[in-house]
């Protein structure tokens, strides 16, 4: 068994059977120590078929190759899990917003950069999570591609429902998207690869000191 | 800007306007690779004051000071954020439990060791959340500590109001607390201190090899 781990768990004393016991607990500052990177949630939010959840699932390989720890919430990992019970209408695609808002503030608390990926077309939803989330801690990445570029794509064929009147309520097309005012990083994703859009949010993250170029990459540069 | 990180993400021509974007993600493998250890849910179950949440952040500050990444998940952090929305009803009970362990299951896909410390009195309940996991993910802590010397503790003061009838419902009380018949970890807590308990899970960890003493440790034993 290891010496190191035990040294710092203070236990008081055992007073007959009503044993006094110090909680130890690993602070926040010190899971950032731990991770070498500020923690912060990357916010994506853009039409369907904008490209949010290809650029940060981009930017999540680029970080993890700085060795930052990271990890991606999108609707294939939050939509049959944690939100399964949720439904399309508004209230519940308000509470879906919230939820993944709130699991994001429990990341940025265990040290991690995460990166989100939902369309959230309403401001005020965007907002919501802002406000749960400490100064710095919430980055608004605008994925701004061209709605007539997006419905070129349509992965989903989403779109072309939509136009046949078989989906109701979709953002752009007869529901709103309230397009940010001030993101954090704004990027004009139609004429621009993959990789240029993940590197214009690394690039933030540098200047912005939340990440740095560490000796983890230089030792695997050659490689 | 660094060379590295760009150097494993492949972008595919550009046809004019039709972008054909290549996904690129990191993989669950290689988050594991990167934190040095196996991913699990600790799920700690047992009394109100039977030392959940003492012996977790015990645990969890062991398991940083071996450098695991690992998150403590509980009444404090879950309880008004994304909880924060449920009572204490049988099916919002059902609900908090559901919640958290969809959103461990999410922590161990990031490559997290994450330790719940919630009451789970129901053995329904604790099963639900294992079957979201994979084999080895959920190991099940059972904080087996007499009622007497819950009740004798009573940090919050709970069980004095349950026995004047203030609080219904309260386990052990008048709600049953069905106990773990094949726990992973079986805790007799009631005669250890904080450290005991806490050593008998790393001891857990380190034999079915989801940690080692690795020479973050060592390095830092002499400090």
């Amino acid at each position: 068994m290891p010496e190191k781990p035990y040294k710092n768990i203070e236990v008081q004393g055992d007073k007959s059977s009503d044993v006094v016991w110090h909680q130890a607990s690993v602070s926040h500052q010190e899971r950032v120590l731990l991770n070498g990177h500020e923690p912060a949630v990357l916010w994506f939010t853009g039409l369907s078929g904008s490209g949010k959840s290809t650029v940060a699932n981009a930017v999540d390989k680029m970080l993890y190759e700085l060795g930052c720890k990271t990890y991606v919430l999108d609707g294939d990992n939050v939509r049959h899990g944690l939100n399964g019970d949720l439904n399309f209408t508004d209230s519940d695609r308000i509470e879906n917003i919230r939820r993944v808002g709130e699991v994001s503030k429990l990341f940025v608390d265990a040290g991690l950069l995460v990166l989100t990926a939902f369309i959230s077309p309403f401001h005020a939803d965007r907002e919501l999570v802002r406000t749960l989330l400490k100064d710095r801690q919430f980055i608004e990445v605008f994925i701004d591609t061209p709605i007539e570029i997006c419905e070129q794509r349509d992965p989903k064929g989403l779109y072309k429902k939509a136009r046949a009147g078989e989906i109701k309520n979709f953002t752009g097309i007869d529901s709103a998207y309230e397009a940010p005012n001030s993101a954090e990083v704004h990027i004009l994703a139609g004429t621009k690869s993959v990789e240029q859009c993940a590197s214009q949010v690394i690039q933030y993250l540098l200047e912005n000191k939340y990440i740095q170029q560490n000796d983890h990459s230089e030792n695997t540069k050659e490689a």
